[in-house]
């Protein structure tokens, strides 16, 4: 027996709060500049709490705080609040790149330090404190542990962290299963908090009430990425990703751990539009980063995934001088800034999934003349874009980094992107004492050597886009070159996941992965049921959403995945895909709800067009299209590539209107999404 | 991305096995006794492996063997086959109680021992091996890991077990989630296999040709109990329940591990008959225990669920003198044995949930006369059940456990029910150095604990009914005074659990958590829909179905849990549950489908009668009984309890229909269950 006990239990911890503890526990606050949200921190039970309301409404429930350790007694009972400090700042700061140039960081601060105040114990606990600073943004809040170094102590193995979430257990929530092999690779999963097992972050959800929260973490270094476990119904525990030994943390005193954050909003899009995650970051560590471009590329990638061509050698290798050549004369006409190409290093052949250490990051195969076509590029202003697949064998990699690096430098290659897939979901490395350990994506160890490739990348002017990486936590702040990643299903799943992307899957995508930071989804597919594929797999999209995913799915640097044959066919369409920017002014999160719909409008950086995208799920949608967010006084040639009649993702997903007119700030228009569909407009200013 | 690369994975691992490695790998085998069943085990890529053959179908494909230590290199890559021993027993051994007397013990053995022969490493591998001892029953087969000294490494810490269980995804299983804070207290879910994440076992699966099989463990001892981890489509994977700090194993060398165990039937029934779990444990380490004494029993425990008593003292305390008296005249009229009583100790008033430091297991509260009780039970005949929760302080307990063992001892308790309940799932004990640590109820810590306290309980002749306990694993076998379990959702959840237990549930636990052994599941409620509940709450069977129960779910201890009050009502039904044995000579499930329906046949030991239970799911059935399993020539008197006219476990719960008819062993009958009910029947020998 045991779920009455809890019930009983919650009664009981109630009756806790009014009679035995209130008076005995002490409560700090702090608000939201706004004075909208609120932050209690107390010390009931004599234990570390925080609660979180937005004006009268409880978003999270006095929630438990603490840390476990190896061999120091917990942190979690006989604390109590020794002191608290609070602080404010409002300031404004500048992205090299991103969603919006000017970023406003405007918070109140709580410093709240507990100390231990317990019964006697066998060990000497004076020393025993911790802290938890707290950040209240008018958009949510963030929190933090400190440690100081605690008498002779100074450094402390973490085995577990007490932070809870109590949440409605009723909410809607949007998810992708935690601990799972496939990392951060899952179809997002709809249901009720209660209902959901261990799951990653950000993690969505809609409470009773209609507010929308999203909870994750920020500036994620030198410790373990967590995931929420449900303890008891609504009660959602941070579960850090431990090490191959079990341990999860291992820290040299003073220490702090990533933020935990929690977004609030009364819409949906209020989430989208929140910049928390990269104010808690720290400011640009790489000083001038000028050589960080955003932009667009193509690639010698969706060929293998469609099993046209082979990453392997042999009749069908798709990385060969000539294709590539190919590839590089279409980026020259139609402007695109880079060739991605896999497959062009010794190790694909035979069980590279198994065996990454087969993998050399500096032997081309034979029938890739690299020297030759970082020159050809060259000459036609196109760059080349390295890749380094490590089959998550990060000590062969790590052995080589340095030297492969160098030839990329050397060649003038400024963009990389990296895979860590894993047999089995799990790192192989080799330790110190030359033993073989097996790590997860998502422990200490992998984020710092994540982290280790980005510095040393930067050191060479070079910038990463990571696929199979850890999870965004906004470090693309403090190290710009960490310029994209993968972390959740991507276009290739449509060629061969069984099942492929279901059409909603982009419309969550938005509110739950892409809270995190830009994601490299890879859009464009044209061609969007090829040949020679399962029966069930297709992008389940019509052609004007793929068009429209630029402007949606927020990347600075955005592929035009399909191939270039399949581009040819419908140059009107592959118009806007020349024409949009991937690097921004202001990005605006209009109007949407979580899976449903999405409608973003955004500028382009330094220039004075406007770009909107609009998505759907399977309904077809009319969304008017209130353009109040145009300049004043201009007038825009608003080019319009929707949904052309009767079209629908599964029966109809090829014909795409395309039409110009005159619009200005005082307009409405009405976009019409088919099913399945979107709409994507350039604002042209006249 | 990376479902693409691992179906190639999937694909390139059957090449593999074809082309590179059958040259090399080394192969040996076992059969089953009949035949019918074969064990392969091969050192394929250098890393040891096994597979399961049933005839032509394989049921288990290559899978992993290996274990991953802290401090030396894993046990996984390297190791080859040194040496193989083969043996086979053919013994019967008698079951003190049971529900078998005779036991088979008919196997096959093989022992394998892999010694490491990969490339040179950094640290001396020389002395590097590990054995797995095999044994192939007709009705499945166990295998445990076995750790010589390795060269002057006299101990380990085991971090990771690599062992794999490759089942065809798409099979039909039945499962209940890994890692939960209820621990096996949840609703059975039924997906394929593909779908589910971690499992506890025993874990049931219908194979697409038909086959059944469940996975579970024996012999758990000084080892960590395993939950089932999905890696990769019908890839399940040993996941040990670490210790606080992530750890899973402590061992001094020589060491094994439990057994791994897949039973494999054609039928479902099969699994139930199934003896290998027995089979697999050490014989009776006790001697003689003619003082466990299998038995029914009352207690003051429903009135508490029903909120009509409390636990805690005050106006409906419920463990009072008087009303154990009440209790113990019912019991002594009606023929039972025994009385539970809890909330008869100090420390159920106040937050007891969160703090079991405050129970006393030797001061009874003012208005229980314990020892004037004890001595009133003696005069009746009657004996009182002692109880012992410990809210999951299990150091509070051990504090006071030879005390309050040697009270109980001194009063003529024989056996207690012991309760290990935790707010959170966690169980708190206090280590050495006098810091607090929390552990799982599934760790090696508990699973140590909850031994101690058996091998404690049969120094003074006390047998235990652990309640939220470590799984069963067999090891009444080894330890008769562990006389029951709970370890699934009991009766209590159907007065305050959301949902109640559904009305396939007992149907379910009879294929999945029977087959681990007794459990105390307290059957018998005859007042379905008590008032005063919420409006969902209330049993979901028919009141045949409850006294069907008894013969169904076995237990050599069965409680009549309902209020006497209501048994008074129901004369008639009540009879059978005063006639029912709980000790056996022989048990026969007869005909049945996972979650469907089962049929019982049980002869009671020592003696001449059978008994027959049936029950359905929301189904109702009609259902031919083949009495051939009576003895031969003999009359029998069949007492047959049935769902009435028109019974249905939601709209017409109570009508039971009782009628007694001749029948011999060549006689037909046919069963009529109710939709949610069930039969009962005594087959008395004239």
């Amino acid at each position: 027996m045991s779920q009455f006990r809890s019930s009983f239990a919650a009664f009981l911890c109630l009756s806790f709060a009014f009679c035995s503890f209130q008076s005995l526990a002490k409560t700090v606050s702090a608000t939201s500049p706004d004075g909208s949200l609120k932050v209690e921190v107390n010390d009931q039970g004599n234990s570390a709490h925080y609660r979180v309301m937005k004006g009268n409404e409880e978003v999270v429930a006095n929630s438990q705080l603490g840390l476990v350790f190896a061999k120091l007694p917990e942190f979690v009972d006989g604390f109590k609040i020794k002191t608290h400090k609070t602080s404010n700042a409002n300031s404004v700061w500048q992205q090299p790149w991103g969603e919006r140039k000017q970023v406003v960081d405007h918070h109140n601060e709580l410093l709240v330090t507990f100390s231990f105040q317990g019964e006697k114990s066998a060990v000497n606990r004076s020393k025993h404190e911790f802290s938890v600073r707290f950040r209240v943004f008018n958009d949510g809040i963030g929190f933090r542990y400190e440690l100081p170094k605690l008498g002779d102590v100074d450094q402390v193995t973490i085995v577990d962290e007490q932070t809870e979430f109590r949440l409605n257990p009723e909410s809607t929530s949007w998810w992708i299963p935690a601990r799972g092999w496939n990392r951060y690779e899952f179809i997002y999963k709809k249901t009720p908090i209660k209902e959901l097992d261990r799951v990653e972050t950000p993690f969505t959800a809609r409470l009773p009430s209609g507010t929308h929260i999203s909870i994750h973490e920020a500036a994620l270094v030198d410790y373990a990425a967590f995931s929420l476990d449900q303890r008891r119904d609504g009660v959602l525990k941070t579960d850090l990703y431990p090490w191959y030994d079990g341990t999860k943390v291992h820290a040299k005193l003073p220490m702090k751990s990533s933020w935990r954050t929690i977004q609030i909003g009364n819409k949906a899009v209020d989430l989208v539009n929140s910049s928390l995650i990269l104010n808690l970051n720290e400011p640009n560590q790489l000083g001038d980063v000028s050589w960080v471009k955003p932009g667009k590329y193509i690639g010698i990638w969706w060929a293998m995934h469609l099993a046209e061509k082979t990453w392997g050698s042999g009749e069908k290798h798709g990385a060969t001088t000539d294709e590539t050549k190919r590839y590089i004369d279409f980026a020259a006409r139609y402007g695109f800034d880079g060739v991605l190409v896999e497959g062009w290093n010794i190790g694909w052949d035979g069980d590279w999934f198994f065996n990454g250490d087969l993998f050399s990051f500096t032997q081309n195969y034979p029938d890739f003349d690299i020297k030759e076509l970082a020159k050809y590029a060259k000459s036609k202003g196109v760059k080349l874009i390295g890749h380094h697949e490590t089959s998550g064998a990060v000590t062969n990699y790590r052995n080589q980094m340095q030297d492969a690096l160098d030839l990329y430098q050397k060649l003038g290659v400024e963009q990389i992107k990296t895979g860590y897939v894993a047999d089995g979901g799990r790192i192989k490395r080799v330790d110190d004492k030359g033993i073989v350990r097996h790590e997860w994506h998502h422990g200490q160890f992998m984020v710092n050597e994540y982290l280790y490739n980005i510095k040393e990348a930067a050191k060479r002017k070079i910038s990463i886009n990571t696929h199979e990486p850890i999870k965004d936590t906004g470090l693309r702040r403090t190290y710009p070159n960490w310029i994209s990643r993968e972390g959740a299903r991507g276009q290739e799943f449509n060629a061969w996941g069984s099942p492929p992307n279901p059409p909603e899957h982009t419309v969550v995508l938005t509110y739950t992965r892409m809270l995190s930071g830009p994601m490299d989804f890879t859009p464009g597919i044209f061609d969007v049921a090829p040949k020679g594929l399962y029966e069930w797999n297709r992008v389940n999209t019509t052609v004007a959403k793929q068009l429209a995913l630029y402007v949606v799915l927020y990347s600075p640097i955005q592929m035009a995945a399909d191939l270039p044959r399949n581009y040819s066919k419908d140059l009107a369409a592959f118009q806007f895909i020349q024409d949009v920017p991937t690097d921004w002014e202001e990005s605006i999160a209009l109007d949407g709800e979580v899976g449903e719909y999405v409608v973003f409008a955004r500028k382009e950086r330094d220039g004075s067009d406007w770009y909107v995208g609009a998505i759907t799920d399977v309904q077809g949608r009319k969304i008017e299209l209130n353009t109040d967010f145009l300049d004043e006084g201009a007038t825009y040639e608003a080019q319009i590539y929707q949904d052309g009649k009767d079209a629908h993702w599964k029966h109809n997903p090829y014909p795409v209107d395309v039409k110009r007119i005159k619009v200005n700030k005082n307009d409405k228009m009405m976009l019409h999404l088919a099913a399945g569909g979107g709409t994507a407009i350039r604002f042209k200013k006249l």
